[in-house]
């Protein structure tokens, strides 16, 4: 019986180390516009307490976040060991596009898939290369499109990508610009019998709330009074975010787990989206909650937004590849390991794919 | 046995008319920035005779790429019958996102998915909803991934939508500002066992060209000497992008059809992306030429770019609901009618599908 199966990861992160100290000379305003009056090493210090983030990578000047996603493809291919003229689906998942530096518009034609693909100079035709956005989680969703496609019969090898360069569409007077960071994560996923029956992809979910959720993470003017209205910033109502995403994701991931037949106790690792460091032990603490445990057991959930921040799609694959090579100690994967991808951002959107390594 | 039916159909044709003479005066500069001495209303005049565009449609300035597709969505619901609560997979397919009047960014933060879900009013968390970005074959590939996801079993209902608003990314000094246009067109597609076995989705192709074809179709700078460099528009090699299609479209066409196991003489239309009236009935000759047929049939192809030009994504969705509705007579749809969809643009992509009625 053929599975889904991850054979190869990569990431691209981005030599550019910004700090916390970095932002210290900042003029930061609030969402009213008035300038604030804390000390911004204050500001910077309460945002360390809040969210974990010390440190964020930024690309360089002239790499796009299409390069970006080619670095990572490029790593992951090799990886994986396959020849990249197999691939048959080819998917970037993205929110911003391109980005050029000392601009604000977004570009995607072509889309960063065909770029990515122009940049690996892969000349098979079959390989069909889209663009997807689905907010931060689009990457998982990429997976999980993939998924379907092998499913369906109609792809066998799959390169999915997620890149972001946050760093360009920041308004740096708002706090939330200190959250936000670039890079590139890749997949490559492979229909496979390998005469296991249980590996690979045990079962995925998404969702997407859009009722009232639907700004809590958008684009509006800057924080500054007096900025051109025309240009607009990623921004996010932080409280409105962590609510939703405590009380819905949690409840998403227990229904990935359940649908694909795995006990809370099979669970050894949780990739999950990285965005703030008191939400995810929240969220951690609320699935084991909805199992009746109240201990979290230790070493569950790799994080990196201590020295990454939120790079939005790339979080997630970037995580993934890192402890998969044994990059982010003491995380470490086992054969047999039963993980569980989990991600949360605009739309607002959810999804979580349960996947025995 | 189940297959992929369309069930419903809408679109939105802005009412704002653009026709040709409101080009007369505008100051055309060539590729290499020089002011073109032709007088422009030759230019217009030369410009009907290639591509057959006599009037194209813009959207109202408050009027967003999301409310024009929720627009036809809402149309294409309605036409089909559903209850909106029923779908479990919404996408929306575009290249340029949101791009407010008076400003040149596109923003697709929340994905226009989620910003239609949510003037939709769908609750029902468990319809995800995401942007695909594919040039403009997009609401084509919208198609194929719904029914990758039905022959999966991950999805019974989807709504697909084609939308963008080209009017608000052209650069008004070059000549190929007069082929683009604004629009919307949805698709309600669902997952039916219908009792015949061979109706809705026969087959299906895609492919992407991205090694030598990957800037056909991008974006750059005005042709205009002196022009804001950080500001880009929609840009085209026509020459290119007319060879690339005569050339591949008309064999993909021919790819699909064979594996349908449809012959050429069962063909009754081909809904094909308007982009040149002379290159889609070079394509339609092209691809009988295949068969060894040298006489077109008659009426085989709608044809909309009179009136409507280049709407990108939203071309070939609205091409079908006018057809359907028989709003385009003498063309008109009848049960069991075999019909071939095509598309291609930037990335360079193509697809094509083909359905039984």
């Amino acid at each position: 019986m053929k599975q889904t199966i991850i054979t190869g990861s990569g990431s691209y992160i981005p030599a550019t180390i910004k700090t916390n100290a970095d932002f210290a000379a900042s003029a930061f305003y609030s969402e009213t516009g008035k300038l604030l009056d804390t000390p911004p090493e204050d500001v910077v210090q309460k945002f360390k307490q809040i969210t974990g983030i010390e440190e964020r990578r930024y690309a360089d000047d002239q790499l796009n976040a299409s390069d970006l996603g080619a670095l990572a493809a490029k790593e992951a291919i090799a990886n994986s060991g396959i020849d990249a003229e197999e691939i048959d689906l080819l998917i970037a998942a993205h929110n911003f596009g391109n980005v050029y530096k000392h601009t604000i518009q977004t570009d995607a034609v072509p889309s960063l898939a065909s770029l990515i693909k122009h940049q690996l100079q892969i000349k098979n035709p079959n390989c069909v290369a889209y663009d997807v956005l689905f907010g931060c989680p689009g990457w998982l969703q990429g997976v999980i499109i993939a998924h379907a496609y092998f499913n369906a019969g109609m792809a066998k090898k799959a390169l999915i990508i997620g890149t972001e360069t946050l760093s360009r569409v920041i308004d740096v007077h708002d706090r939330d610009s200190m959250i936000f960071s670039d890079g590139a994560g890749a997949t490559v996923l492979e229909y496979l019998d390998t005469g296991t029956s249980h590996q690979g992809i045990l079962g995925c979910c998404a969702q997407t709330h859009a009722v009232d959720e639907v700004n809590y993470i958008n684009m509006g003017c800057s924080y500054k009074p007096g900025s051109d209205e025309r240009v607009r910033y990623i921004k996010m109502k932080g409280r409105k975010v962590y609510e939703y995403a405590m009380t819905h994701v949690p409840a998403a991931m227990k229904a990935c787990l359940d649908e694909s037949g795995i006990s809370i106790h099979e669970l050894k690792k949780v990739f999950i989206h990285q965005a703030n460091e008191k939400m995810d032990d929240g969220i951690i603490k609320r699935l084991y909650h909805l199992y009746g445990i109240n201990e979290v057991p230790e070493n569950i959930m790799p994080m990196s937004i201590h020295w990454l921040g939120n790079s939005s799609v790339a979080t997630v694959p970037t995580l993934y590849d890192l402890v998969q090579k044994g990059e982010a100690p003491p995380h470490q994967l086992e054969p047999g390991d039963v993980i569980l991808f989990a991600s949360v951002g605009a739309g607002m959107n959810i999804n979580a794919v349960c996947y025995r390594y």
